[in-house]
């Protein structure tokens, strides 16, 4: 089958269009024909390759929303014809500890959509079925798409933490993740207080769930919340002063992290001991637990707030993110 | 009441004979007439004002084993001729939302035993009601003193960090906590690695209760076990390379520290993302989970090795655990 795509040729390049054969269907894979496709950071730093693992021509796009179009003999749960989505992963190995766990995406064989394989910025795009996770009837697929990924990279943290309704929780970082963040632990019955260093966008943070907006970049106003959160998860990817969001952090606190930070966090020992707390981190979640959020996210009509671009403007979306001007998370139309 | 005690009068001082007046009992305070009392190492922290917290003369002393002598009118769980233990904690608010919620040493307004008080070096000392733990009638009192202190600072974190009897589980450092973590450990099930960077002691540390012991200063060892341990507790107060030992965590491993390194710790986030890792410290345990921990130590025969010294030999003794020669707890005896 001929794949028509959008591919980067090189590090920090443009996208153009691409045609790859994708060669036979194995037995445990389905081909979905893709609907919606968001674009997430990582596609970002896949396209220039920050983290040194990028094979050209690369085929971004791992927020995939589409329907079945052909399975292999041995696939489960899903069958041509279904609306499935497909995230970050598109393969596990699953006979692993890890993946007999229940933990595919803790498996130490598992393929990224994106990684030394072709992802979602085109017609079709291939997965093992324990990834094409099944959509619920009535989801709304233009705006999917950001949950396969963006989505359950928060959501998971909260279901880790064991975040209760009751909780206090803080939110660092209001952008493609931590919009998502908010507008869960809203629905969660949290008290939400979001840390943000915009206060341009202090109005909309408010209207999307936050209880509190806290300037971040305003000791005083960090101060004022000293030991008061169950629960902070960071969505950035810079180094803060980690101390100062320990320290908003109540006894038993837990600071999550889903940023990858590339600095060594400097965590002071005495921090974590007065209070018994901790510092966490997390990539995306199972595919048990992304299928349990789409029926939550379903229930409470909770999705990301999204702007929408025919794909084949996809430069032009990308310099958008790039600008910092995405509110807040970015879906490309087939 | 006329008290005679050991005490630091300056910095780093030898311990002298020393009497203070104990004035009138509280009606929530007992006065403990002392039959032993371990040393620790924050007893030389604070004889030594590391901490800037020291005010002299310093009677030291925290791991405390003895008798009632005499209850306040108000004196709740413990009377007049109860065996009882008193640790780091001599008093908590019992109001506030961390002790009404049973996390008494995470009170704000928690004494501590040798903090701007006198301690147990001394043939009394005082303590509110809360801290004065019942001790099991068929307790060992000449070693369970410093269950009080280092016992419970090791017992904590398995009870926080949910460790299994299925679990693989590391130590880091075998003195005085660690020895008394090795044999928790043991006695919960669990497969139990020994990090240890003293060769000499290996054939002890294996009697105490390692299945395994790594010489935490051979990279070739540590890398031997990367992926495996469920928990490790670090108790030492040295700055390590902390990465190394967050590699020998299995997915969603926990590296917990009761040691205070003073410097801040360095944690890539990446090593915490992967696999759903976390860091985490804690002080000490709440009463109740003191007294669970003594009723569990009798069932199992669980005690520190210890060395016993009289309480007149207190210098001979602190210059026995400074010279690094306690094998591995030691003990007054009044």
């Amino acid at each position: 089958m001929k794949i028509n795509a959008y591919a980067a040729m090189e590090p920090k390049g443009k996208l153009e269009a691409y045609s790859y054969e994708l060669g036979e269907i194995g037995s445990e894979e389905v081909d979905i024909k893709v609907s919606y496709c968001g674009i997430c950071h990582s596609d970002l730093s896949m396209i220039n390759n920050d983290w040194g693992m990028t094979q050209y021509p690369l085929v971004p796009g791992h927020e995939i929303v589409g329907e079945v179009v052909s399975a292999g003999s041995s696939v489960k749960n899903v069958k041509v014809g279904d609306k499935v989505g497909l995230g970050w992963f598109s393969a596990s190995c699953t006979s692993c500890q890890e993946c007999m766990s229940g933990n595919h995406h803790l498996c130490s064989k598992a393929e990224s959509t994106i990684v030394g394989r072709h992802g979602g910025f085109a017609d079709y795009v291939r997965g093992h079925w324990t990834w094409a996770i099944p959509l619920p009837d009535a989801i709304d697929m233009s705006k999917a798409g950001p949950l396969l990924c963006g989505g359950i990279t928060v959501f998971n943290p909260i279901i880790l933490a064991g975040v209760k309704p009751t909780d206090s929780v803080g939110v660092i970082g209001i952008g493609g993740l931590g919009h998502m963040a908010l507008k869960f632990l809203k629905h969660w019955g949290c008290e939400v207080i979001a840390f943000s260093s915009n206060p341009a966008k202090k109005n909309e943070i408010l209207k999307m769930g936050a209880t509190k907006v806290i300037n971040s970049r305003d000791p005083e106003e960090l101060a004022s919340i000293a030991g008061k959160l169950n629960f902070v998860l960071n969505t950035t990817n810079v180094s803060l002063d980690w101390n100062s969001y320990i320290s908003t952090l109540a006894p038993k606190g837990k600071l999550h992290t889903v940023g990858a930070v590339l600095e060594p966090m400097a965590i002071p020992a005495f921090s974590l001991i007065g209070g018994e707390k901790s510092v966490s981190g997390s990539p995306l979640g199972s595919p048990a637990l992304t299928k349990t959020m789409l029926d939550f996210c379903v229930r409470h009509d909770i999705y990301p707030t999204v702007e929408e671009f025919p794909m084949e403007e996809v430069n032009k979306a990308i310099t958008h993110l790039e600008e910092g001007k995405a509110r807040f998370r970015l879906v490309l139309k087939k």
